[in-house]
């Protein structure tokens, strides 16, 4: 069965032939889905037969969204820590410990069903393709059991068992590193990715040296959360490295900018968890004129940025990053994918994954213009209409 | 028929009996709904028999939200507009007489169709009650039209022919100062209030007085959007005039803000629109120190602040306008009320209209601490569920 989705006022089609950042626009437009594929982009007019056909009545079409940051599986939340911070109020209520322990004391059907609504969010926002971490069980057990759940909902897994050392393990740091680096990660087939939090607070760059190499070593893609709090040197391990991608980078310096932009690391920008704990926003300008690819994704986590909404990010990333409308939504969808190394979702070319979403918009730019509109029409994902 | 709304597990009543920004919170609570007015509010253990009830599972419920500034009656869009002013690029393209043109082009039903879409995402958003203006018809028949076409959606509807001087008036703007208060203004019975835009590029502070005056005189309520882009002595204006809210106030003095807190003017921000023109956010708590009452709205308008997105509003005040998440709730519901000089719409107290928000979240704060979320459950407007 093939589809033509057709009437297609506005398509943006990230084809890469066009380059990095380049939204490949096209007016009047169509595409023919089969297999769950795109075999067919072009002029509405010149668009083949095909089995069916959806006319989309000259809304915006745009590649399903990739939300490469994400820690969707937990249990509780931390609204008051969240509420005190803003209001700059003193709290101390445990912060990612209370999350830890929910998660942990948290039966496997409970998480997933919070888990499943915030992915059904997401998709309600344009998102067909997920990255989700571990990082909230910080046990061999708690982390298999999370990269396990993970699995069930995201399209790729990330251990992250660095994210912070545990309590139990706090006069003990390097034991809980050797256990990341050896049993646990051996604990976590399911996982494509691993990733550790080398900031203030977290782990260091040595420790993050070592359990990123462990993780290599067993065959996972790297990825790195750093420079969110402080600069430690975590964006150089990165581009040292060159892992796939390097996450936040709020507090980062034009000389590491461009040892990431040499290594092809992609710069993933979370302003969702600037806008939740009112930090700076990174300028994306800085990360441009360095030749570093930036992705943008929810980071969605109880914590700092509990956003389930891809189109807000973008919204931010317009009002608040120096990020064009086009560089927004390019970086939320083939940015992502490349911050995954994807070269089959992000896009809408022949032979890309059939993952796009309809706007109930004449044109995309209604995505950071409209801010909280619910402006998702329809969703398309591997040719099937989810929505 | 009576109804008992039960099992809530955070109430925001905004019981004045608390005093101005209280929202006299309740834990365990329930309430009765009776000919579409709550006849009962207290301890659910305690709550008497009804012939229907709602358990809400321990979520948490606000009175309806009530957004006190929209423009929601227009036609097109201005997106283009917007992208160039986002992204610093020149741009001549009408502005709001692309608004006033396309809108005199539309006709009824297109018109009521755009604008039961906009108040439909207002509801999905919580809100129950809304205020409405003219604006873009600035002739006699289409203002008159406005008025009549926003009557249809909207439970306040303010006549805004002083919205700026049209294309039309350009060299005899006396003559149309004149036309608005006199014959424009006989033609909008459906009016509740007046309003003026006295600002840099609109009307002077003389002209606003002659046209507010004419209102009052025609038994109109006055309103007055103000100091949004500069400061004119419009806010004096308001406190002269003692009008019932002035609205913007992004450039206003300390000296202005005691004027209208003396005066009893509510003040209403309109953070979307600071949001959209990357615009200096007011500070609320320069407003409180005055006594100033505050109100929260969208401004919804295809100019400088397409947002359909109360929750939105809120985030947005807590983030950049230093308001708890309690005093933007309390703004953007009883102190919107305040602004319209209503005591029976943003409380849930006996003898208020049965107008609340049940939201999939334990807590209000969640409004905030998860911007973009579709948060609202189901609404309750005069008692009738909505959805």
């Amino acid at each position: 069965m093939s589809l033509l989705v057709t009437g297609v006022g506005e398509l943006l089609t990230n084809d890469p032939e066009h380059g990095v950042g380049a939204v490949g626009r096209r007016h009047d437009a169509a595409l023919v889905i089969e297999d769950g594929r795109v075999v067919w982009v072009g002029d509405a007019r010149r668009a083949p037969a095909a089995d069916d056909f959806h006319d989309v009545e000259g809304r915006a079409v745009i590649p399903g969204l990739v939300d490469s940051h994400t820690h969707l599986v937990f249990a509780g939340d931390r609204a008051d820590e969240f509420a005190a911070r803003l209001e700059g109020r003193p709290y101390d209520g445990g912060g990612i410990w209370t999350t830890v322990a929910a998660t942990r004391a948290a039966s496997d059907d409970e998480l997933r069903h919070a888990t499943r609504e915030r992915r059904h969010q997401l998709a309600r926002s344009g998102v067909t393709y997920v990255e989700a971490k571990s990082g909230y069980g910080l046990s061999v057990s708690d982390e298999a059991r999370l990269v396990e759940l993970s699995g069930e909902v995201a399209d790729e897994v990330t251990f992250l068992g660095a994210h912070v050392v545990p309590e139990e393990y706090r006069t003990r740091r390097e034991e809980y590193v050797t256990l990341v680096s050896t049993e646990m990660l051996g604990r976590v087939p399911g996982a494509h990715w691993i990733d550790v939090f080398c900031d203030a607070g977290a782990f260091s760059v040595e420790e993050a040296r070592e359990i990123l190499l462990a993780g290599r070593a067993a065959g996972k893609g790297l990825r790195l959360h750093t420079n969110q709090l402080a600069d430690l040197g975590g964006a150089r391990l990165a581009a040292e490295l060159a892992v796939a991608s390097a996450d936040h980078l709020t507090y980062v310096s034009d000389e590491d900018l461009g040892a990431l932009g040499d290594a092809e690391v992609v710069a993933t920008l979370l302003p969702g968890a600037e806008f939740s704990t009112r930090s700076p926003y990174p300028d994306a300008r800085r990360f441009r004129e360095r030749g570093v690819v930036v992705a943008l994704a929810t980071d969605c986590n109880p914590g700092t940025s509990y956003i389930t909404s891809m189109t807000l990010v973008i919204a931010l990333a317009v009002r608040e990053c120096h990020m064009s409308v086009d560089e927004a939504i390019w970086s939320a969808s083939a940015g992502g994918a490349r911050a995954l190394r994807r070269n089959d979702v992000g896009s809408l070319r022949v032979g890309s994954r059939a993952d796009l979403a309809i706007l109930d918009a004449p044109r995309v730019t209604h995505l950071a213009y409209r801010p909280g509109a619910p402006l998702v029409h329809a969703l398309y994902r591997r040719g099937v209409r989810e929505f």
